[in-house]
């Protein structure tokens, strides 16, 4: 399978790389900037191309890893392109690519990404989608090269996949932050908080989270949660998010 | 060392099973309710006591740990105790036991405890304090048999330790459970999200949350920020809770 790469930020650069890994040829490597391109194209034996015009019409898949906003702009100029066409986004319709090809598709991978983390892509989930059924069978042979999780996801419900994965990710992760803040203004440091966090995460690897909530807010304990409002006056902002989240933590009571 | 536990609920469940097989030797269980001190003392080779006044007084430690606002009425019956007495909470003052002893002081465990969940205590951050050197010894050996970590915090920083806890464990806790609550409505399971969930904490191990943000407010991605909106209009209390934290993570870039 000779597979082509657009973009070269974080998902594009573990996904080619786990590719890689797994014997798939990764013939070229496309992005904004050259010499992001050329990076990821020297770790994965492939050729970076300065131009779209470039690209190998001869390549079974053509992997689209770039912001949303830019995916049409991008689809339209593959019009020639007579392999599979993929996006890897959560919240973009399959569809954007229905005016550039016929045998397009979405491979989503619902995994947080940073370039200089490490992951091993085996257990992560693979959203799949494609035009028609032939295309459909293409994503999957090539998901099931990177992971035992493949799932087959319509564009309406990866959307929700991905509005979910705010919450339990990006929003987990600004609640990390927003402890770091607390720490740091009273010259604490954030590393003894680190195993409540990775302990925090792992308890609901086997149980639903609403039925392991903790803290002042759902025993009710006005108490603390005065004394806590009182440690945070001088830090409206976090006071403001402390009770909002209390109040909703109360509710699921 | 002889041990007394008062209290059976998840944090005295974990710490008497946790000194019980660092062969400590736990003497007795009490708790308001017999049956929970029973079951307790069952575990750990323990007399469960149905009367504080049965408190064996030759005990080295006599261990509190039981909700905040109980401490100080047990405190109260322990005037002829002469070992030391120490709570586990994160929020209330050493001072609570200023009254009934002159050997006192507090063992923090910041971590999470559910009593079904399994966890090893070696790398728990056991946060210690006392009110004398002696006292600050022996809870020091105690903990330090539970635990490589062992920090010596006041009250004052404990009280802030503890609200930073309810930031990255508690809130987080709720905010895998609003993603549970969009799949739900949506007819997703919430299994697809625990390797995301894993990874999420998993960064943090190494680097700060604010140099690991992703999603759409980190990016200002105003359109998928409208689109997550949308997708919410059925669910106004996730809806507010979504564009303040989505703010919140905004006023960080």
């Amino acid at each position: 399978m000779k597979v082509v790469i657009i973009g070269a930020g974080n998902v594009a650069t573990h996904l080619a790389k786990a590719l890689y890994a797994t014997n798939v040829q990764i013939v070229q490597v496309w992005s904004y900037h050259y010499s992001n391109a050329k990076l990821l194209a020297d770790q994965v034996n492939a050729t970076a191309i300065e131009d779209l015009t470039a690209l190998d019409k001869t390549a079974d898949i053509c992997i689209i890893s770039v912001k949303d906003d830019a995916i049409a702009e991008i689809a339209e100029q593959l019009i020639d392109f007579k392999g599979l066409i993929v996006h890897t986004s959560g919240s973009v319709s399959m569809d954007v690519f229905a005016n550039s090809s016929s045998n397009y598709g979405v491979l989503y991978p619902l995994q947080t990404f940073s370039k200089d983390k490490e992951l091993s892509f085996a257990t992560i989930p693979l959203c799949v989608e494609a035009s028609n059924e032939t295309a459909l069978q293409l994503v999957k042979q090539l998901a099931s090269q990177l992971s035992t999780h493949v799932v087959e996801i319509n564009s309406e419900k990866r959307k929700i996949l991905h509005l979910a994965a705010v919450f339990a990710c990006n929003f987990t992760n600004h609640f990390y932050a927003l402890a770091e803040e607390v720490l740091a203004a009273n010259q604490l440091d954030f590393d003894i908080l680190r195993p409540l966090i990775t302990e925090t995460a792992a308890k609901v690897q086997h149980t639903l989270p609403l039925t392991v909530q903790t803290g002042p807010a759902i025993r009710n304990d006005e108490q603390t949660l005065k004394k806590h409002e009182e440690l945070l006056l001088q830090q409206p902002q976090l006071l403001e998010i402390y009770k909002i989240v209390s109040e909703s933590i109360k509710k699921t009571r």
